[in-house]
């Protein structure tokens, strides 16, 4: 049976990132929910459409258990998220993030999903792909010039341009 | 300078699709207004997520000045064309898309564009992209099997997994 995914959209998010990923798992009849990294559900795309997810991270919080996959989906909202870092939404986020690995989730997503990840421990050892910008920052992660890294339960693309090259093991892991 | 696009998301459109048009506008700063093909300029992806167009197609007709080229962003709406065609969006689809030509513009678009391009007389005798099931369906353009075709105005790919292929090209004719 096909697995259950969570996918968090920062605000803005990157909208073909997203969407490769809720495209991909529709016509692969994976069953999924969106769930915006901000106050409300409608968020907006780096490129300025504005579209409706299905809930709040807030709202995911303490329900993980009804997933069995978490998926990153960056955007512009990332390179600010430094300043935001203190924000409800942000830290609902990060404990959702630390939820799913503790539970030994599949986690993916590409760009600074494997930053995320790294800052909260999680990945520890294993490798990553992530954007070329950010390849030395993470610590415990091995950041690695790949297009997509599968190891483990996460998974990672480098950017949205590279997320071609991580759906076909994420799609097979999640039917 | 950079040129105007028009965009027409037809709904339901496939989010991947369109969005890696409108990121790639936006990372390079080419400006664009996206035109629901529609009554209403809310819309929804094929995964199933709402999101707000600029304006409705309609609202395009009689424009086309104002734009330098026009992208069309294919969706599960057009497998039941067919049954819809007479609906007033579509027949201002048509007549947008035509009026686009007339004026020499640079019309762009995967999966299904071709095949309406050549239905309205539009591309005849150039080399055209378009999805696998539909490359023996047009008859005055010629279907290909390539990824990617950029002949005189028309700029073409097979779905949206090709639009990576046909973004140099369109970028560059765009700035």
């Amino acid at each position: 049976m096909a697995k259950k995914v969570a996918v968090l959209a920062v605000n803005p998010v990157n909208g073909a990132g997203l969407f490769q990923y809720l495209e991909a798992f529709f016509e692969n009849e994976i069953p999924y929910k969106t769930f915006a990294v901000a106050d409300a559900a409608q968020i907006r795309t780096n490129s300025g459409v504005s579209l409706q997810a299905d809930d709040v991270v807030a709202n995911l919080k303490g329900k993980e258990d009804e997933y069995d996959a978490l998926v990153f989906a960056c955007g512009d909202a990332m390179p600010k998220f430094g300043e935001n870092a203190g924000k409800p939404f942000n830290q609902d986020m990060l404990a959702v993030i630390k939820a799913f690995d503790d539970k030994g989730k599949l986690l993916a997503g590409h760009c600074a999903a494997a930053l995320l990840f790294d800052n909260l421990g999680i990945g520890m050892g294993k490798r990553v792909a992530l954007h070329p910008f950010i390849q030395s920052a993470v610590k415990g992660c091995i950041g690695t010039d790949e297009k997509a890294v599968v190891e483990g339960n996460i998974y990672t693309a480098q950017t949205e341009n590279a997320i071609p090259s991580l759906l076909p093991e994420l799609l097979k892991a999640l039917k």
